[in-house]
């Protein structure tokens, strides 16, 4: 595609030589039909040196052949998404597929090989299942969704339009619910279901559990990485991002526009308010209001965090310090009351 | 169901109207034709304005129609077991699965499409092998074992009777041990194997490596959650609870009804005793006698570890309040000094 | 085989009676046919209990029939491989696998039921891809690699020679991009690739994501543990060791021969160097040099980290010593001022 059709479609000005461009990379590693990209000042050196064909920056840095843009990061997206390809290599319904006669497969859907397909389900158009996923019973899954492998949606399942599902991923398993009983603990039989809102992406092998009773609920725009667990009756609000390995135990809800880091791990029963941010490995005992960043085991506000964790290594030199402050009082203390023992003789 | 049929199958007394129950919701959501509970006094405002046909509850507060149990929770739990359905929509076994023809399975199982039956498997009476499974050559299954979708069992895993697996649980999967040889790391072959007794319940996408010799064992009653790992030689013992995300290095042994919580990790070759609690998050090194409650990392006595956590975001203002005690100190000291030299004078 | 024939093909040296060996267990366990061994002299008092028909230690504690070696352990591992049983209970291609028409299988391959390998594939020889594994087109595997159930390759995943993938692995989802738009979160697509090379062994479900440009890459005779997380373009060294649920942001480096221990995250963009290790559940934000040793959250050299962690339990201690300095400081100004009061009056 020739520089001045990406400009066209990504509502961009252009300038320099109106060059054919075929792919996209980075700066380093860019070929010379390729597009690149300069967001972070701190590789604008790399604009001297690279191989691009072209590349989208800031007003006023302009090179040879460019597209001048003032978001150059986000543009640079749009540019990728006009020379992305869709994966998969089969179209049409496999009669290697399993598709229970009570289904209802739209009939533009693409369905791998092994793929089960349970009764009553729904499955809307333009739909993408690739080999081996299970679909259990009465679940339903909108126009336009993606689920990559050996993804496993248990009965009832929800899913909403647009989204992606990528390897592994499991809704709707039980949620870990048992009573102490005489006999030993007792399964709470988990009853509810999950539901996945449109345009929502969820990672590899991550797990989200079915309510014990109702919904568990990720809301839409909502993008969860790889390994993330889910508890039962959790609720996630709208375009939240859930960074990997990330745990949220059961009934704790989240606001619209969070950001948990990897590794985080939130406690039962709590709420995370809206544009709250929480740093990596932190751990969360307790509500957070709207608009905080907190961070650490157990989470403070991160700038707090940050203090704490400078001081946190000089531990042993503290001590030290107050050993020998005690020492030293002792010393001054025995040297006054030796000064009041003259002063009294 | 009539109210006071469940009441005759619970073996609790009832009193009030004899409604007609249907399903079962909490006090907040419940529907009048379903049964709910209050075992929580917080949520005791409720029972004004809930729907619910009926309420499960403590004596000395009945309402309308109700069921008067000692523990509300555990009977509710009991009653939720009489409306929840099974999951699944096929019996018998399919034609799309592969079964070796040196496997036994029991003729009442219930075996999904695509699932594959290696060589020299038992899978015993009331089994539901979901669709995609591997049972690997040597399994043995007890009676009533519920597999889910995409489980992996390894050559030679055993499984006891009335154990639930969810989607993606991997068992029998090789331990992580290697040599360091002249040549790089050279693999101790894994050739011990993993054993999950009766009534063990296992969440999706949980990890149980077979035992480098040996066995890797689950006692009976344990409950394990979601994307959790144990390593080669893990022993595991009775009713114990294990929430998401925990990691148990190679060796490590639990007694009966430990609780580790979400995220907890413990390292290899260490004991945790009986009925031991570990806090969310937390890392252990070091065994734990029975009955100890333990959080942190490195973990400390949980009561410890709650004032520890207090203080800990205070550690910026203890370091000013030391430097300003050694500044004061330094003054008196100037002073006391001072003072000496004025008398000596 | 005989002590003698064991002893040949290990090239070491032997004594005592020339026993038939069937097996290899632990000097506890060990029946009067298995080989032992005994490596960590805590174990020499089980010298003289052990059934061990034959044990491999060190020269100068020899006993009845043994092996003689400077490096029992890893000679011990080394005859363990004599022993040890591949899995798999079928040859061949299976006819209930998908395989493109325009994909390539080398022919001694043995493919189970359920695989789908798509367009443009190519598998080496010796390759043996067990039941429900995905292989997206255009992916390449080299000779002999062995791949456990479900894994799933997504399209254009490179995989070198001798590499074992356990159960459930994902290679190549997509990774974890999106930029802010007004609309929502936008994503980028991710059009790089997964590299694994030679000799690499990556645990059950393990999740390693492809670049969003260029490569993610894990070096030669690496091995990964169950339940890690790789972000796009990661790029792991040579020989290194990563134990289960490590997790790694994108465009974070590791040299050759790191370790990180379990649970330890590592932020986006730093560099690990050669033979660094890290402790477990470590969270490491900075750059570490080549052969640091560091642990704790955030990561500090490990010799700190062990002060510290023995100090950071008695911080209410250190808290009220302060505060009693405090008084007793106060106290001796009082004092000091009164005194000069007096010597004023």
């Amino acid at each position: 595609m020739l520089l001045s059709e990406l400009a066209r479609l990504l509502h961009l000005p252009w300038q320099g030589k109106d060059v054919e461009i075929s792919g996209v990379n980075t700066l380093a590693d860019a070929k010379n039909f390729e597009l690149s990209f300069l967001a972070n000042p701190k590789y604008a050196h790399q604009l001297a040196s690279t191989q691009a064909a072209a590349v989208i920056l800031a007003e006023g840095i302009e090179t040879h052949s460019c597209l001048i843009s003032t978001n150059p990061y986000l543009d640079f997206v749009r540019a990728v998404q006009f020379f992305a390809q869709d994966q998969g290599c089969l179209t049409g319904i496999s009669t290697l597929a399993y598709i229970h006669p009570e289904a209802q497969v739209a009939p533009d859907a693409i369905i791998y090989p092994f793929v089960f397909i349970g009764q009553g389900v729904h499955i809307g158009s333009g739909a993408r299942i690739f080999s081996g996923c299970y679909i259990g019973e009465n679940c339903h899954l909108g126009d336009n969704v993606l689920v990559y492998p050996h993804c496993s949606l248990m009965a009832g399942t929800i899913v909403g339009n647009n989204v992606t599902l990528h390897a592994g991923v499991v809704l709707g398993s039980d949620g870990f619910g048992f009573a102490q009983a005489q006999s030993g603990l007792t399964k709470f039989p988990q009853i509810g279901r999950t539901i996945i809102e449109d345009n929502v992406e969820i990672g590899a092998n991550t797990t989200i559990d079915r309510a014990s009773l109702g919904e568990t609920r990720v809301g839409q725009g909502t993008k969860i990485d790889n390994l993330v667990q889910l508890g039962h009756n959790v609720q996630v609000g709208h375009n939240c991002i859930i960074v990997s390995q990330v745990g949220i135990a059961g009934s704790t809800t989240l606001g619209n526009e969070v950001v948990l880091a990897g590794q985080v791990g939130l406690a039962g029963h709590i709420h995370i308010g809206d544009k709250s941010r929480i740093g990596a490995k932190s751990g969360v005992g307790q509500d957070v209001p709207p608009g905080k960043d907190m961070s650490g085991i157990p989470a403070m506000p991160h700038s707090t965090y940050l203090r704490v964790s400078t001081i946190t290594p000089k531990l042993p030199e503290m001590r030290k310090r107050i050993s020998k402050l005690e020492k030293e009082l002792e010393a001054l203390k025995k040297i006054l009351m030796s000064n009041e023992q003259e002063n009294n003789d």
